[in-house]
């Protein structure tokens, strides 16, 4: 089996080393080949993704990714900056299904700005579309405003939309996920305002009567971002389009204090996933070996389980991510009175050492 | 002066009722006129924003709105439905300007889902432009889709937009605005996914050079969520369109834990203004004379200091709000052990003799 390693920018490189040490301490064998991506990918080829980045991607039966972006590019035209490389794989893998957990490990709670009783034992599921929505739809720019009352001056314009297959795929997914987990499923849309969150309700709807052991509820998106500040626990499964759950996802993922701890999967139609840190490429603090591996080692633990068909490898990285926070050590980002101050390097090491 | 009054549906007409006494208790006369709005408007007059209701709105110098909506309606074709009377008043009245304090009492600060050293003294000020974006942009619909992989199958779409005018005096007045608070300015956009928000982001920066005095900075609105989550004492003033500040600025309220104190003033160009509380019609609870009237009272006082020029009055009704909450009265929704819980009448009529 042939994992792509894109570590990009950052901390990338440090943080997903770690993840291919944790793989390599397994009994089992990985062809792994590594490829620049984002502002990497620029500096070697040109572009955030090189055709040979992409071609490596394709080609494998997963990829595992770091983070990318870094300030020094913010003065590139969009096409060529870091995020690109991140859309430009989604689009070009059809990785439409991404699956965002949130959980509060029992032994980070104090690392939470919210109160313990209110996150205590968060384990919530968000699972985002991928590949379609304003973040992809056509026609989009900035032109002539053609009518209105500001008819002639320049407007920005893009363009939402989802067709029926796109949502029906994602709502079984999310379904399908229900049934393994608590069997309550949450779509958030704004049906109230939007032609296309009516449609999506209509058809998550519609889809839900292949379901009926799942509980289904709508909820508007603004509702959504208050109920996950007012009571979390009370969300099983979130499934939503790609730009509710871009805001979403981090919110549910700050929640728990600790966002170097999460992983990521991002799926096709056939379980092929890139998996990657829910985190960002943080940049002022790349290179210094503090960043948290932990998030970027679970997501390798996700690819066990969804794209290659491990589960019993993942759930091995999984106890031994639990081991050593119950041995007591953190990387900075995660760090408090009484516990042990580690580095990069270290945590991968006590990782592979728990295995 | 005259001001239009209405109440609309759940709780609407209680805690607008509480409103009116207060404004009548001050040393002011003011004409007052009541109409039907939302599920109300529909039962009178077969839609939710009657034409009479509609004119009332445009002839008065401010509006006191409550609140609408009721599940009874959701049957309803999406046209006559209790919110397009919210969307309507906005758009013909031309408030493209709303302001929705987070404020957190010192009193209440027990209520919050978050950590107190987190938001104690939280005091911030979303500016979320009401007019413009996706909520209003033409085309939008459900439509055979006429390109790409899903050609031929249903679509559900919208536009967003913005044209350059609305840009540019939505960030005047979170400037100016700016300007009369701690002179930090955050503009909230997604300019490395949207033509739309780069075209905002571009406009915004522009504007900026008319307000050396005030600090700006770019967030992408889903680090604006987390950032929310994690430090919102960080924030000053935000800026952001119609579809983002919907999301942050409920996430925002909900911080406080007690929205049911959150006023919130739409403006127009003229500081003409319509003025409702930031929480729903709560029909669960209307009619049991339990809302809390506080957040209705508070827009009453926005409505003196920002449409009608009676700072003072304005500042007499939030230094009574502040009393009673001194006293101890509370209504149940921000009940804690140690104060004593009365209604929504009760409430009214303390902060009435508080005046
Ligand atoms: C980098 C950016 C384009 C991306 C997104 O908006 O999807 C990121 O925020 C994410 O959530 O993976
Ligand atoms: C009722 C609804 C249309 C409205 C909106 O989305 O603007 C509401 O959520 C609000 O924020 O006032």
């Amino acid at each position: 089996m042939k994992i792509a390693i894109l570590p990009g920018d950052g901390i990338g490189p440090e943080i997903v080393e770690q993840a291919v040490h944790v793989l390599n301490a397994l009994d089992e064998q990985f062809e792994m080949e590594i490829a620049p991506v984002g502002g990497a990918g620029y500096e070697a080829a040109g572009h955030p993704l090189p055709e040979a980045t992409l071609k490596l991607a394709q080609d494998a039966d997963a990829v595992l990714f770091g983070s990318v972006g870094d300030w020094k590019y913010d003065t590139l035209e969009r096409a060529l900056r870091p995020e690109q490389a991140i859309l430009g794989l989604r689009k070009n893998l059809k990785l439409f299904a991404n699956l965002r957990p949130a959980i509060l490990y029992p032994e980070l709670a104090g690392a939470s700005t919210l109160k313990p009783e209110v996150v205590s034992g968060l384990d919530i599921l968000i699972i985002r579309e991928l590949t379609g929505d304003i973040y992809f739809g056509q026609p989009r720019g900035v032109r002539e405003c053609p009518d209105g009352p500001f008819k002639g001056e320049r407007e920005g314009f893009d363009t939402m939309r989802y067709a029926e297959t796109e949502i029906r795929r994602i709502a079984h997914v999310a379904f399908q996920t229900a049934q393994k987990r608590g069997k309550r499923l949450t779509s958030v849309d704004k049906a109230n305002v939007l032609e296309t969150f009516q449609f999506w309700k209509d058809i998550v709807s519609d889809v839900h009567r292949e379901y009926p052991d799942v509980a289904l509820d709508h909820m508007y998106v603004d509702n959504a971002a208050m109920q996950l500040v007012r009571a979390p626990k009370k969300f099983d499964v979130i499934v939503t389009g790609n730009m509710f759950g871009d805001i979403l996802s981090d919110a549910a993922a700050m929640l728990t204090g600790s966002i170097g701890m999460l992983p990521s999967a991002s799926l096709d139609a056939n379980n092929k996933g890139l998996y990657e840190p829910s985190h960002g490429s943080a940049p002022d603090i790349a290179g210094k070996g503090i960043a948290n591996p932990l998030a970027t080692i679970l997501s390798a633990a996700m690819m066990l389980r969804y794209s290659l068909n491990k589960a019993e490898q993942a759930d091995r990285i999984e106890a031994a991510v639990k081991a050593v926070l119950a041995q007591g050590l953190r990387t900075p980002d995660i760090y408090e009175a009484g516990t042990a101050k580690v580095g990069t390097a270290e945590m991968g090491q006590a990782v592979v050492a728990a295995l």
